[in-house]
């Protein structure tokens, strides 16, 4: 019974850590779609995009070819403060569901910002950094990403300003509250500050804003800025490289003990995680080396696989971004305001959706009542306060587990377990109180937004 | 340069984790002072207290030979799942502040109830679940303990009862929402729910609570209910040999790379944290085997140790508990509303007390805008945001570091990070706010604190 060794922590050493990060990318045959000039509809170059983007990430970003990218080791300095992040057995939770199914989890919360967000922060700020910038501009929803690079900066002594979707500033003032301590400027988005914030609010008064709105904020003021760039959190090529630690560690932690997984869940929103998680595990079956099933879980009240359409969209409400071929539910998509949590962008990362389309990895949405259900379950008997996000993949892994309890089948499911939940309490007296409510977008609304899409020839 | 080698983070192995707790008053010559009965000041025996605490935690209380206890194998399970707490080279902070001095932190902060409570409370709901109880009872002030106990009680299966200091729980809706998503009933104190919250009420009223109020009423409810007992996070000798894991493990770690600290220092409410921290040094100092400086930091709004007498004292507001000698302002002492934060007990442990009092540790308040300004300086530097309670003991890591820079001297600096501090940001904000008040009571207000104090012949 190799299994009986398996501790419940497997930790890496510091020399066992990864010394590179892996563009998944390159192992692709039919690569994700470029990045379009929202005005020619050309790819963007380089050039195109080192003014919004810093140099460094604007390589990284465009190269699918290159497959290990050195990880600085100002960076891997960094990541040792808060990394590796533990490989989970969930002894407890196996003996509490009653199943046959071994499961593992990766756990990304033990850091202040709560989540894995840090692990793409602090390479972009260091790219900043090493360009001789002064700061960095950027969008949040939930909190975490702000709350990361805020970290990342004040560890880097860069400037950081970040857009906070007005609802979550106000909602979460906690949050808001770490970011200052770690000295950012916060502010609530959409703001009279852009041109871009300015006419949202002409458009839509008393609007609570959207992560699409903030992300045009931040980039405009990126764009005027004397030494800015703007950074972002999820979505594009050069966070899914970043992330990828979190599937190196992990892969290197079940090798350790020659445990393969037979399946792989991870929450998406944007992607970060997802991609992160799963990007060795998919280098294999990409690679025929190997194969594994692969389960993205999103929220039923922001379904970009599973119900939106994989074309060319814009990625911000402003239009102002680049476009993206992308699963989408269209840029001027925003999520029900009971939605809670992160996970309300309305695309996804064009490389999973790309991995998607080609049926390498399924999708499924569940709703949020179902997610809070397994999020107490789980706190529970793991003991840890999971985050909205990682609940959803949560609530997957148990529903696998209890298919193998009546089947009898000892699979190996492996998930991530993005974050933790302490800011997000409130959403957690809702569920308590019974008072949280479920939604379902319409067709009709779906078909609406759809309806928005750029036409690309 | 032996030190190169040090990892960031000292991890454990599950097979180097401790066995067994250590009993530090098995190597006291001078005993700390028993417990007396109120009523007739005489010590209390075994099976007075076993009305209020359960037999085997009963049997831990009053054994103050046996050095070593076994860890049952459940606990040391549960332990697995957050355990072991790294041990932190604190690199970053070293280099931000230019020192010879070598810093090193025990971050027990890496669970849900965000502070080294927990390793007390599954203790302690282990014992009640052994004996057949249905439920244990306690009180909860900032709100770490009242967390760690539900968490415990959660994994258990025991019910759990929650008296939270009534400011707390106004103020901090999300501790007690995190209480309730581990399955706790949380009642404010002091309530109507007992005849000393009746009494209390009826002569304050509209009074905000305090930790000996709320104590009082959980030791009330647990006498009078069936199948139930009352626990306590803090101050007794079962916790102190509970917490030695902080330091056994602690030592373990420094071993495996032959580091010896010059100096331990950690902060002071009850002393639970600095008890179990110090524990197997201060056994080796009492053996005549080592010394080490150890320095126990309060707030200079709350000074029970600088400030306070040695003398047998209440242990709570409604004086129902057994009275325990240690360094105490009375127990009518409340520290000013304007405190944040733990540490608020008007008393001590009665073993660190003892220790004192023998001069084999040091003691140091201060103000609490210079704790603030430490956690923040912390937080920028190390990435953990720290609890106010733990950021006391940073204060003084970082001042003494300070003094290694200017006289030269290599010193290694150990100190405990006791918890985390994501649901302290309203006193955060304050602090950025400049909204932030120091508070010393006055000789006068002391004064008439101790004129309280019970007349033991």
């Amino acid at each position: 019974m190799p299994n009986e060794k398996i501790p419940y922590k497997i930790y890496l050493n510091e020399d066992e850590m990864p010394k590179t990060w892996y563009n998944l990318r390159a192992d692709m045959k039919q690569k994700p779609a470029p990045l379009l000039n929202p005005g020619t509809h050309k790819p963007m170059t380089a050039q195109e995009l080192s003014g919004v983007f810093c140099e460094e990430l604007v390589k990284q970003e465009l190269d699918d070819t290159t497959a290990l990218f050195q990880i600085p080791e100002e960076i891997r300095s960094f990541y040792k403060m808060y990394r590796p992040s533990p490989l989970v057995r969930a002894y407890c939770l196996e003996e509490k569901l009653d199943t046959p199914a071994k499961i593992y989890y990766k756990f990304e919360g033990n850091n202040t910002s709560g989540s894995h967000k840090l692990n793409s922060a602090i390479a972009q700020a260091y790219y900043a950094k090493k360009q001789g910038l002064k700061g960095v501009t950027t969008e949040t929803g939930a909190g975490q990403w702000g709350t990361a690079l805020s970290m990342a900066c004040a560890y880097l002594g860069l400037d950081c300003k970040v857009y906070m979707v007005k609802c979550s500033y106000e909602q979460k003032p906690f949050r808001r509250e770490v970011m200052r301590t770690y000295g950012a400027s916060v502010t609530p988005s959409p703001s009279m500050d852009t041109q871009v914030g300015r006419k949202i609010l002409a458009e839509h008064p008393g609007t609570t804003g959207s992560l699409g709105c903030a992300i045009s904020e931040a980039v405009e003021t990126a764009v005027g800025s004397e030494g800015y760039r703007y950074v972002l959190g999820s979505v594009l090529n050069q966070v899914m490289l970043h992330q990828s630690v979190i599937g190196l560690e992990t892969k290197a932690a079940l090798d350790k003990y020659s445990v393969k997984p037979d399946m792989i869940i991870g929450c998406a929103g944007g992607g970060s995680n997802l991609g992160g998680l799963i990007a060795p595990f998919m280098g294999q079956k990409l690679r025929g080396e190997a194969d594994y099933r692969f389960i993205a879980v999103e929220p039923a009240s922001c379904p970009s696989f599973t119900r939106g359409v994989y074309a060319y969209d814009f990625c911000d409400t402003g239009m102002v971004c680049p476009l993206a071929k992308m699963y989408t539910l269209g840029s001027g998509f925003i999520p029900s305001a009971n939605h809670a949590g992160g996970l309300r962008y309305h695309g996804m990362s064009s490389t999973l959706s790309e991995l998607y389309h080609q049926g390498l990895m399924e999708a499924v949405s569940v709703k949020q009542t179902e997610v809070f259900e397994a999020a107490e379950y789980f706190a529970r008997v793991e003991g840890i306060l999971p985050a909205p996000e990682s609940s959803h993949a949560i609530r997957i892994a148990i529903d696998e587990a209890r298919k193998c309890k009546e089947t009898g089948e000892e699979k190996t499911i492996l998930f991530g377990l993005t974050g933790t939940g302490y800011f997000d309490m409130v959403a957690y007296e809702k569920f308590h109180m019974g008072q949280m409510e479920d939604y379902i977008p319409t067709d009709a609304e779906l078909e609406e937004c759809r309806n928005a899409l750029p036409r690309i020839d």
